[in-house]
């Protein structure tokens, strides 16, 4: 199991939680060299063991993370520097320019696609979908490695570089998870504790905080959003973990910038200086509100966009098979129409082309008034902020086309198969509509709104940051854009319209579409309960008994190896419900797959057939001999006239142990599992070979399931509870099915898949997720959505379609292989 | 069942769960007139169900949080004008000013304390320790009327206007609560909807955000301060509610102001004008850390102070008995202590005496430097900045005397018996500890300390600042503080600085003592489980099989009424386990300890006793005839060999039902519960009269459980279950209780008690439990620490000692009445 499969989640409950203490090589035979290196050690595991592990991991990470972040915000700067220079130099010849202006951005993006590709696939994209899945309980092969790590950064430098519209605070989320992956993987190396698996999670969620915190410089931001993001109910007890690490990795992020030279102080990133003391007047407020309202729906239309852009994409059959050939091709494309209308003195004149992200947004949240009264040329366009004046037109225009270009460039830029986010892009069209909105207040109220002695001018910078903490947030569906954009401008006197804005925006947004996380979630099939909704009060009348799967597989106590094949073959289920019998379908507990499948191989096992042949050898009397115990065996639970004789040992707590099983245990005959019926309709397939005979014997005995691990109390729903409750129960414990008993009974099962289509019924989910499903194959009706175990016979992890990796190749939701959650409640008594 | 008793924890989840249609009276018989009003109802219940009931319920309850906190202020502000303007008019005289000084605040909080005490002794103290119970499922009764809610407003805004140094902010988180309280009740009479408890509990996390966000005008804050305060596990999916409201209220509360002509538009309340360029050095963050570990160490002084004053004050049982008799002259007498040592022309002139908390906070986080170069009489100290200066002394030793005399002071203030928090006071002591730091630095370097070209002095103002955040969140245990301070101050410029002394002070603060909150829940003793400490890794080797009682009563399916009552004389579990037979105790199911009783009285209710005396009077053939039909059934089951034989039908399905129950059943004989063995020794008591002897005769009988509920899958844990697992899903699911099983037959029972004892007896807190129980009695060894049920006979609470109420008395606990947790993984299938 790799770092992150929570040991509160995994079967080996027991086991692994206790702090393991690795025997000291050498220790015994103590020779006097050795004592030194032995104390060493000692002193080292001490000071890993006791001063505080959580602080040294968290401190760690922090650092680690604030050292990649600042090296890669270095390194982009750099790339971009460069593309700037070679533009610049280039001026006599607008072809060379071009030239330059498009191909390096073109070569950069391309090879971060083909590198990827090549070193890890799972690095694509933003990752905050995949690490709510892990977060949600889910091992996600592959997702968690050095190779991926390497992939990301390397991958999301170069495309960052290349100055397309993407945003590196996904990709942060992930680094900064891997890094605490590989961080505690090392540090496992000095002490057992960081084994400990629901640690781990911990840690993971901690990591979390510290990717947004150290690409914002926004420690409670990043807290907060990580929160938000990847989390369903979160534990506050863990709250200061993410606060601690990502407190650390923000002031080491900053304190590198002061070292650098690039700052006298630690300040924010985006410092903006608006006045302190009339930061807006009451009445501007309506203005905040419709920037909300808009970006709401702006935010809607967005993840929208980026969903049917990646649908098209996979529904033209031609141009998918042509781009599948051609992995590079499509990125390369992209870049090529993105860089060429940007190209400043083509179309790019009149959406500001030549801005990096972060120039256009410290131009959007400068302190000055762009139009004033309607006169644009008053106003002097000093330094970047030139970019935004355009001779023939005004600066309404340049920024109307700004927007609506950016829009569409940056849903289609996040569907680029390299590392890469959506948040900045977004964050910078908020902005821009932010400052459209502002600068046409300002022109309308040129003094002012506030009629007193004193003329308060409309700030429009102000506006951009509400306009980028609204479409951010709506975008996300998440609140604390809001705490982010204080958090990056250094200034908070904004707080109540871009609260109020970000409020309406994640009303309006989600009620239109989910967040872009959960479109990933839904296009890449990845095991995740969809949220409830707002205000769907359904949810309280809908009953497990209405959407409950009541045809299922079951093992019963008395069943034979023969009925273990059959159930194998007939379901999917990774857990299977063991009942009483067939008639009483008495819940007694839940069995792995896993386990029912090596109960069998075991019975069927090559030593088992050798002892089989061997026997054969021998003289009859050998094997009559056995026979005759069996019958005695058979006569006996004849005699008691009930099923349950044939029980093992450890499960046979509901009546004391009938000796003669003892007996039979200890007589050390060959026939191991007892009880086999003479006449049995099996026999009528007449066996081909003593092999096959020896085989259908084998497969007639009855079960023995003493050696089977076996979850004595599994979850269990009755037919009344209501789908909120379920919904919150699978939420809370990680769960991706429950059994649904009646007094004990066995009626039905409800996994993940039938509480969120349950859900969708009535709230709208549904179609969405047929719409996904139709694409690219909806797994089996019967079974749940994360079917197989875990395929270690699978080493290379399917190729990504463009834009979405794992999503069309139907071996990928199996790569995701589920912690057995039902031992959360009720866990396996085996250590 | 009040409006807090959550469906989700209530045995009656089906039922409570479902959107229940209030009939409209009259819509039957359809009368000409009646139409329009029925029409009009409708569009009511149509507008209040379909227009977002949330929203609704939000916006209603940010309106009145606003409204009463604005009055509140408003109030308190005027009584404070009132004590300032009798000070000044009686300057002439100082023993008259003296007079009305120390009589006004008396006057004040011995009415504050005489009307809470009359009206709801709930309402006393700060309200966030019975919210954080209420929140984890417990009904506390009495604590969300609107008694108390009368009681608390009042006792409050006298307590806070007579100028002790006492707070508002966990007072307003109860006062929040009560008001959603009340308005989902006043709404439920519209619509069935607000009757959903689930829903109303979502509501009550949403109001304590409320309740922290209109007292600071800080909705950030005010969410994430209530999350850490009152939750264990947070569900994000609620964490819009909070935000919304929160929003909506500080919104509407600045909004007030603006219309009152205080403010001329929204900005914070304390609002700083700290410059931005260049808020602080890098080498000022080494003192910013003093500041934070020494808030840390602070913190935790004040709790232990706090609760030692508590403890002293029940100890002397001399002072005790006098205070119970006169209930009042505690808090008169520390009233007389504190204000006559704060009287401006005596000790007050050391500690700026006449400054109100508010004036004290401003002239704090003050622009200017206080001590310039150690010559502090080069700067003009205007207006109420006076107060800090003194002709013969300088402001460090006012500072210190201030520091000093007010953390006793505050410490004792808060134990008061009036509705009052300690967050605010020890807000400010943190903000003149940082001034103090701050004035030090300053000091120090009088030119600051960055030495290039620039000069940028030292800004005391900030270190206030970080102060206040941090001993704040030294006090309470949250982070969060430091997200109030920006909200408070307009400025986040302090980012850095104020996160790393929260979180020293936290780390600190944490390892030496609880949260004051979570120090009142101890000496209070209210049913919640402390939380996991910071790194207390042995709780992950600590396994339920070590603290678990062993000795615990059940109740078997084939037991008689004679057990049943045994078992509750035995015992005050408010659950048992229901289990197959003493021999295998297989747990079958959870029985409520109210439904054996019910069972009991069914068994000897008088309606059945009548039904006896009746049949005496019958010829004696009649009872031969049940009398032989009883021994039939004894000699079947005989014959079987089985004590199942004799359960009831719902409750066995473990077999089919034998054919002769249902015959008994359906044979009308009195005798209802069969099986009855001829030579029981209880017959050894000769009755003395017929009454008792049926009385006799009915105990003797088998149970018939077929009319209780039983809740088929309480919650198991395995022995193997560690510590740190157990206590979060105890945590999780708001778990009282849990049974311990060893594939499927129980072996134990673990509650709250154990689990905080296990993580007491190894992370230091078992000392103090001992310590908050030596007082009051601790309840008996293996009784859960909520031990009875509700004692509806009981209509008078009790009354409080001073400092805490209900806490000496020993029935006290008993109000709190857990709803029936077991009830949340596993939900009872009667509606």
């Amino acid at each position: 199991a790799g770092p992150t499969s929570g040991a509160w989640h995994s079967g080996r409950a027991g086991g692994s939680e206790a702090e393991t203490n690795v025997p000291i090589p050498g220790a015994s035979g103590l020779e006097p060299a050795l004592v030194s290196t032995v104390c060493a050690l000692q002193c080292q595991r001490f000071l890993i063991s006791k001063v505080g592990e959580d602080w040294v991991f968290l401190i760690l990470l922090g650092l680690v993370m604030a050292l990649v972040s600042w090296a890669m915000d270095f390194a982009i700067a750099t790339c971009l520097q460069a593309q700037k220079w070679m533009y610049g130099g280039l001026d006599t010849n607008v072809l060379l320019q071009y030239m330059a202006w498009v191909t390096y951005p073109t070569v950069l993006i391309t090879f971060s696609a083909g590198f990827t590709q090549i070193l890890a696939p799972q690095a694509v994209g933003s990752g905050i979908p995949e690490m709510k899945t892990i977060l949600r309980g889910v091992v996600l092969k592959e997702y968690l490695t050095l190779k991926t790590f390497v992939a990301k950064v390397i991958g999301l430098t170069c495309a960052l570089g290349s100055g397309m519209p993407l945003g590196k605070e996904g990709p942060f989320v992930h680094i900064a998870s891997m890094c605490a992956a590989l961080l505690s993987r090392f540090l496992s190396l000095f002490g057992g504790f960081y084994e400990n698996e629901a640690r781990n999670i911990e840690m993971l969620a901690a990591a979390c905080a510290v990717g947004v915190g150290c690409c914002f410089a926004a420690p409670i931001g990043g807290v907060l959003f990580s929160i938000e993001v990847t989390s369903t109910f979160f534990a506050v007890r863990n709250y200061w973990r993410g606060f601690f690490a990502a407190t650390f990795s923000a002031f080491i992020f900053r304190v590198l910038a002061v070292w650098n030279k690039d700052e006298e102080t630690i300040t924010a990133l985006f410092k903006t200086r608006f006045r302190l003391d009339f930061p807006f007047d009451l009445q501007e407020l309506p203005a905040f509100a419709v920037i909300g309202i808009a970006s709401g729906f702006g935010g809607a239309l967005f993840v929208y966009l980026n969903r049917k852009i990646v649908q098209f994409m996979r529904r033209q059959k031609a141009i998918n098979r042509f781009l599948m050939k051609k992995r590079l091709l499509f990125p390369a494309l992209v870049t090529l129409i993105i860089s060429t209308l940007t190209f400043p003195p083509g179309f790019g004149q009149f959406m500001a082309g030549q801005l990096t992200q972060k120039d256009t947004l410290v131009t959007l949240f400068d302190n000055q008034t762009w139009a004033k009264q309607g006169i644009n040329d008053e106003f002097e366009y000093l330094g970047i902020l030139e970019a935004w004046l355009h001779p023939r037109s005004n600066v309404f225009v340049t920024l109307v086309v700004f927007i609506l270009m950016k829009f569409w460039m940056s849903a289609l830029a996040t569907t680029i198969p390299v590392p890469c986010g959506a948040f900045m892009p977004v964050f910078v069209i908020g902005a821009a509509f932010g400052r459209l909105v502002g600068e046409s207040m300002a022109a309308w109220f040129p003094d002012g709104i506030h009629t007193d002695s004193n003329i308060y001018r409309i700030v429009p910078g102000g506006y951009a940051v509400v306009g980028a903490a609204a479409l951010s947030g709506a975008v996300t569906h998440t609140v604390s854009t809001a705490v982010i954009v204080f958090e990056l401008t250094g200034q908070i006197s904004h707080i109540l319209p871009v609260m109020i804005a970000v409020i309406l925006a994640n009303a309006v947004a989600q009620s239109l579409q989910p967040s872009l996380y959960d479109s990933i979630i839904r296009i890449k099939k990845l095991p995740y309960l969809p949220e409830l909704g707002w205000g769907h009060h359904e949810k309280y009348s809908v009953r497990v008994e209405d959407i409950m799967v009541r045809d299922i597989r079951y093992v019963t106590l008395n069943c034979k190896y023969r009925d273990l094949q059959q159930v194998l073959h007939s379901t999917k289920m990774k857990n299977l419900p063991l009942v009483e019998s067939a008639e009483s379908m008495i819940l007694l507990g839940s069995i792995e797959r896993t386990q029912v499948g090596a109960l069998l191989s075991t019975q069927l096992s090559p030593q088992r057939r050798l002892l089989m042949l061997r026997q054969k050898v021998l003289p009859e009397d050998g094997h009559q001999l056995s026979d005759s115990s069996i019958r005695f065996q058979v006569s006996a639970a004849t005699i008691l006239g009930d099923a349950r004789t044939g029980r093992p040992p450890p499960l046979s707590p509901y009546h004391p142990i009938p000796p003669q099983i003892s007996t039979e245990t200890s007589s050390g005959t060959p026939a191991r599992a007892a009880l086999r019926k003479p006449l049995k309709p099996a026999l009528k397939r007449v066996p081909s070979s003593p092999i096959l005979e020896w085989e259908e014997q084998q497969l007639d005995q009855l079960v023995d399931f003493s050696s089977a691990k076996i979850d004595p109390a599994p979850f269990q729903l009755v037919e009344h509870t209501s789908l909120h409750k379920t919904h919150t129960i699978f939420s809370l414990l990680g769960l991706d099915h429950a059994f649904v008993t009646s007094i004990g009974r066995l009626v039905g099962m409800v996994s993940l898949k039938e509480v969120s289509r349950g859900q969708g019924g009535w709230g709208g989910t549904e179609q969405h997720l047929e719409l996904f499903a139709h694409g690219f194959g909806v797994p089996a009706q019967g079974s749940p959505r994360v079917a197989g175990p875990p395929h270690p016979g699978a080493p290379h992890p399917p190729r990504p379609v463009p834009g979405y990796p794992n999503a069309s190749c139907p071996r990928a939701p199996k790569a995701a292989c589920r912690r057995s959650p039902s031992k959360r409640g009720s866990l396996c008594p085996c250590p």
